[in-house]
């Protein structure tokens, strides 16, 4: 086997490497035996060389066996999740994964936290007073049990050598790998004990991704890895340019997500739901997709759903009937009369971020009771003083007229329609 | 300006660094604020992007200024020095420095140990009892005035940031980078307060550079960079296969740089000290090359560049007379008739560290006496039993076998005498 160096110079010189070398690196690293500027010149080498699918493959399972791999084969088969990468009012898990149970799909979801202009499912359960999504893996194991699912944060025993690599990546200049993002995001949820996944791959301004060609790219190897290592996945290239939905927070995208466990709810986040919910049934118990998106669309009516939810959030402390509501709302009005044209979903999220909504840096906290309020939707005819969207205030009160201003210019109102673009991009798997 | 993982991230995505960011940068690192996680991420991207001759010139600038900068103008104008990219038996420096003083070149020359397969001027030097490299920069001044050179190795004071960062390249496989490498010896040799430097660029197959491409960039690289900074360089090209003269090892090329000196010794090595020299002495003096080339070739004759050395060799502590002698030889003999086809130079190299004349590790320690003496040249005719090299044995005694067996195979044997390549293969500047 190559020393260290070696495999360094191997990699920024094209080869590939191999399966030990990997499974040595991603180990020692672990074990902080692997001196941080020798894994941040690799992980610059892999960059600009990227990795093939074995290798990517290895490494992933190399990353997930460096810490606790759950095993919840005795909760049964059907158990699948869901993972997207990232977008401005993107509370799709909030209904998914109750909707998803209450069709006997069981879903362990290990989320994120938001990070820049992209929000964070915990910090969207967290404003919900009491929830907790810090519990024990037994009792994780039983609420999945119990409820057929649970929402949890990736704890210190998952994937620690990601944990510890994704810290180093971040502060390099090595983030924007298509096979280390892979690796990252594969690694974590493969080790919750899944037989599926379902990935939600955004593109556009307001994501990641900025264009579709890397949007697959990523797809296509996430599905990869996931086959190699034995798991279905499906992934779908879903459009974020404006926000999901009309709100962009945490109590408020909570409430949203409500509306449409109560059978309300804009049409988008409801057609999102289904189409990656749809997904979830078929894995878990081989229905075609649109019987599974038929089931989601029917326990989203029916009740069932909400019923999971509340049976998910009582489980794990929270107590809905003391979601905060904002204090007070400043509008931003439209200063021409035509059709919007656009929305700009970064800019909404960076103001997002700007009212403490959401952060900048990991240690940072958020406040659950702020939040935009995007009034209208792309091609809406607007009049000149009609309301375009709404600050929520939280105890700050009014935010500052600099933000506001920013916040108007996300909006552009035109004289002619946009034509309408998609929300389902492409399926890959 | 940007952060630090924005300058990485410009840096890694093609763009051009500026003058405050990459004096930044170096000053950072110098005083150790600066990870070496976040250095080595750069020096990777700067492997794969490279640097502009504007770029390359200020982090050359910066490292240089990170220390001290002799300032010799009292001394006089006419201060050159020269630098060899490193090859096996090459010694030019033990014969060029003092036949450059004696054509009234003054030459401040701080040198480097061997490491890997290529020897080390200082440690050539330390082979002669008392000879210390490790001299006040007052003395060094003080020796340069008298004798008209003088050689040290790199004081700590001395481009500390290249120190560092050399030190991280050696093991995160970012040392093959030209602007890497050009700024590397660019910031100490300018640091010697040089007014004029000649490059002495190897390449083939015992040098760093294998191909005359890559060395031409490099030559190139350090030529403008020397020119940016306002001084005179001169770069030439000259091949490194097989050994440079007969002696590879360290009292022993002493004893072959003093037999240069008294006006002997290989034709190949007065060739190059010749050419090198002659540029030197055009540097200093505004004389023609051919001019220079003829004082040096004159002042190895008629003893004033012997007596120089001696006088070098008696400021800096040495005893001439005691220079130890090797205890005993092993002899490599021809297993054929015919013609010496190649001599590999790498692999000699080698066997000289394995018998302890060099080093793998720099904090390793040579042995003086040890050696390899060449005793046949390329294209030579020889007979089946006819010595073509010899182990010159230090306190360990002979060689094991197995290094004997090595140093015979890089040896070849052919019909036919091999076309000869000229040493000299161009000139840039």
């Amino acid at each position: 086997m190559r020393s260290i160096v070696e495999v360094i110079a191997a990699k920024r010189d094209g080869a590939t490497l191999s399966e030990d070398e990997i499974r040595w690196v991603i180990g020692e690293f672990a074990a902080d035996r692997l001196p941080a500027y020798q894994m941040s010149a690799l992980a610059m080498a892999i960059f600009f060389r990227g990795m093939t699918p074995v290798e990517t493959g290895v490494w992933t399972d190399a990353m997930l066996r460096s810490g606790l791999v759950l095993d919840l084969s005795a909760l049964g088969s059907g158990r699948v999740d869901k993972h997207s990468t990232g977008g401005v009012g993107d509370k799709i898990s909030l209904p998914l994964a109750p909707a998803a149970a209450a069709c006997d799909v069981i879903v362990p979801m290990v989320s994120g936290r938001g990070l820049g202009h992209t929000g964070g499912t915990l910090d969207k359960l967290e404003s919900i007073p009491g929830f907790t999504v810090d519990i024990s893996v037994d009792r994780f194991r039983e609420i999945l049990g119990d409820v057929g699912c649970a929402m949890i944060g990736q704890t210190a025993d998952i994937a620690p050598a990601d944990k510890r690599l994704y810290a180093l990546r971040d502060v390099t200049g090595t983030v924007e790998s298509i096979p280390l993002i892979t690796s990252s995001i594969m690694s974590k949820k493969l080790a919750e004990g899944i037989e599926g996944l379902v990935l939600d791959v955004k593109v556009g301004r307001a994501a990641f991704m900025k264009t579709v060609d890397d949007a697959r790219r990523l797809a296509e190897a996430m599905v990869a890895v996931g086959e190699q290592m034995g798991k279905r996945v499906v992934a779908y290239l879903t459009r974020m340019e404006e926000p999901l939905g009309h709100m962009v927070g945490n109590a408020c995208e909570v409430r949203e997500s409500i509306d449409v466990l109560r059978g309300g709810g804009p049409e988008e986040i409801i057609e999102l739901v289904a189409t990656l919910g749809g997904a979830m049934v078929e894995l878990a118990h081989g229905v075609g997709h649109a019987e599974g998106s038929r089931r989601i669309r029917q326990v989203l009516q029916d009740g069932s759903a909400l019923e999971r939810w509340e049976r998910m959030v009582d489980a794990q402390g929270g107590r809905l009937a003391e979601l905060p509501e904002s204090t007070g709302e400043t509008a931003i009005l439209a200063t021409d009369d035509g059709f919007v044209g656009g929305i700009d979903g970064l800019e909404i999220g960076l103001c997002g971020v700007a009212l403490g909504a959401g952060r900048v840096r990991s240690d940072q906290a958020v406040d659950p009771v702020v939040g935009i309020r995007v009034d209208t939707r792309m091609g809406e005819e607007v009049k000149r003083g009609q309301r375009l969207a709404t600050v929520l205030h939280g105890g700050a009160g009014a935010p500052a007229s600099a933000l506001v201003e920013r916040l108007g210019a996300a909006f552009s109102v035109v004289d002619r329609a946009p034509a309408s673009e998609p929300l389902i991009i492409e399926r890959i798997d």
